[in-house]
């Protein structure tokens, strides 16, 4: 399944620029990175539970946020898109 | 429809912070911040292409980068959440 993982941490402390790195270095474990804070996942719901659990162990739940879209099977016909694009097919070839 | 927006816009120089406050002022118009650069829109067909085409009109298409998830009526069971939660239904009460 297809989840879109979107986040926002506080980096207002060097504690908090180092969740950053390491919410973004979890993510990508599980999929592709397509916007600064946006992440594409291709994943089964083991690994989105293995995700979702790291990654509410790095967080700090009063400051930072993390949400997930399940986009479904169909999702390559849910997402549209402007401007630069680091376009790519995770079920394909990568999209230049 | 409930579309979710989110954008990178490069705020390296002036003109990229006019950008992005632009983009920021533009979705609100249509519907609610869950994250920095995350909204999440109830629009009907007509709304979203006035939001795309306006938005398109404000970015630069090279550095900057805009998407759209088309989430579908059922998307309130296609988000989960961890953290700080801006938490709000636009179909009903603020949830806090």
């Amino acid at each position: 399944m297809m989840v879109l993982v979107t986040y926002d941490v506080n980096t207002e402390t060097p504690e908090g620029r180092r969740r950053l790195r390491h919410v973004a270095r979890e993510c990508v474990n599980y999929g592709q990175r397509v916007q600064n804070s946006v992440f594409e996942c291709l994943v089964d719901p083991a690994q989105f539970a293995k995700l979702k659990h790291s990654l509410a162990g790095i967080i700090d739940k009063e400051r930072d946020s993390v949400r997930f879209y399940f986009l479904g099977a169909n999702w390559k016909n849910r997402v549209e898109h402007l401007g630069s694009n680091t376009g790519y097919d995770p079920e394909g070839l990568l999209v230049t």
